[in-house]
């Protein structure tokens, strides 16, 4: 079975309990040569669409990796543990709709397994802390050379659970879109592909404020309002030595509208 | 002497500033092979029980190390540099009760010695920055493995500094404990150890609030309080999809009463 | 060419989103077997002096590296990327004055070059996220032993931007200089060197505040003010237990008179 020597993590713990110590050391002390690449462990307690997207746009510039997330406001209920497989690396996490996005981006799940195989669990389980116990040791394994077909029964990707489709719709001269992130410049992404914009044009109006497509955030006096694609493909409105989630009063999951300037 | 491919290392230094950095590049330069498991560096500064408590919890999961902890606002001062030896690891540090509990959870401590060596330290050791400059190139030399012994004179154990315990008391039907963290998703961990719910009912009343004996957050309807064994094994409340800490309008060091309800 | 096991890594991405760790993967996928200390990653947004300071401050404390630095508001713009050679090591990032101080804490620029070399670049390289496609793969490269002349064109040091050096004025008795930074603990370090306070007095005056010089913060009773050398060798002031930047109301870049108290 191929080897991992990477797992990249992603959580919802912060960083000012032991929680993401404590899961790094069951890596150690299962795959003591796998190393570990942090992605965020600053999601939103509980926040799954969050902590989905970031993953989603982080991992297709990792090495191949066994991708560790655990945001999991389900953690000891019925929901499942599950491992995917893709054409580009691993997943493992919770049936919540974190892992799809990423299984995604790197190619589709190709195979899907529930987690059910005591054995390669820590020794005693608790009911809250299945990062620690059941997912940190699960991806240590799979990096170490398991096989998934070990780790428990197949599932039918079908009936992986989802998070709903962020909203795009597209007009004559206009797009809508649901803001997927606001990052820490206080750019606004939307869940429109950069494609969509090649249908507007050059002056834009972004929920009633005038813009201008541009390729970086030097494309307006400052102040101004750039529309442009990001580094992950997707539509994005910057503000020039601004904050363009304060200009637009937006935050993840509220509805922009672009559309060309008349 | 042993050898340890681990350092572990917490501290109140922030990850603002380049301070833990220059540790890990003092651990670099001495002992490049060893690779560090940081627990946390979000301690509140000089917060002695918080970072004590904090790495008495994750110590026990990781693998075999030198775990290093900085939490030291007697920096400087007449306050000793000690290193611990246990059954299961090593421990660096000041001695001002940080490293005693988790000694305690990694089995006792076995020897200490005083920080006295110079040619172990920083050939320039400034006044306030002790990690870098005294206890980080430690680590390293005790991780390369040298000998306690050569790190400074024992220390008989009883005269280390210790926190106070925290308050736990059990009378009939209840239970009072002092808060010892609350982590970043609000819930609450007392200093109790959780066998001692086995004496309370299924319907508990916890500072005046009405709550239910559970195995995890799902146990009560959203918003419900729930009292549990946390992953650490101690007696801890939570809120399902809330914040207990708020619920409760409790901080570590307050007093919160745990009883059978009537 | 000389091949470094490290780099270290300094940015303005903050650890919310997945940029630092996209960042680790360009590093991961070109050169494995480097590793990786993360300084800070939460210089505030396109604060280029903060990044610089802090960089200059810690890298003459990690082993030799490629230090990989990005605080880059002007990216995508016409500001060139820059990789700069010192007797202790290599730097890498925006030419917008982020790497120039820490180039002098390691000896000075023994040479530089603009990144013009597309080989060295991801494939795709987008307008706004060179840490990724552009400066982290060219570190990668460095420090897996490529020759810096292969990176690009050489570039006379003279033109390399620099930021406005701080302030520091001397007379009898004072000296009064900009606040460099404000730590963690709120302790103001000031631009001035360390060797600055030998010409004054024991007891001393800080813009009105009484003050003593000391070694360490417990030179003074809890509250007092003390003027001191810093682990960085610059003057600083402390408050014992507490923060010294509120009791003078000062922040990065405001100026501070400290004199012999009359």
């Amino acid at each position: 079975m191929a080897r991992y020597e990477w797992i990249s993590f992603t959580t919802d713990y912060g960083l000012s309990d032991g929680f993401v110590a404590a899961c790094h050391g069951a890596i150690a002390r299962t795959a003591p040569t796998v190393r570990v690449i942090d992605v965020t462990h600053a999601v939103r307690p509980g926040d799954v669409a969050r902590g989905a997207a970031v993953l989603a746009q982080t991992a297709p510039h990792l090495p191949p990796a066994v991708h560790l997330a655990v945001v999991d406001p389900g953690v000891g209920t019925a929901r499942r543990g599950i491992a995917l497989r893709t054409p580009n690396g691993l997943l493992v996490g919770p049936d919540n709709g974190l892992l799809i996005w990423a299984a995604e981006s790197l190619g589709g799940v190709a195979a899907a397994v529930e987690l059910t195989n005591p054995r390669w669990f820590a020794p005693e389980v608790s009911r809250t802390f299945h990062g620690r116990d059941i997912f940190a040791p699960v991806a240590a394994r799979l990096a170490a050379g398991a096989e998934l077909a070990d780790a428990g029964p197949a599932v039918a990707p079908s009936t992986l659970v989802r998070l709903p489709d962020p909203v795009v719709t597209v007009g004559d001269g206009w797009l809508e879109a649901e803001v997927l992130t606001v990052d820490r410049f206080g750019n606004v992404q939307l869940a429109a592909p950069g494609e969509l914009l090649d249908a507007l044009g050059p002056l834009l109006d972004v929920g009633g404020v005038r813009a201008v497509r541009g390729a970086t955030f030097g494309a307006t006096p400052v102040g101004g309002l750039v529309v442009f694609v990001d580094s992950a493909g997707r539509v994005a409105v910057a503000v020039n030595s601004g904050r363009a989630a304060v200009v637009l009063g937006v935050r993840p999951g509220d509805l922009v509208r672009v559309a060309t300037a008349e």
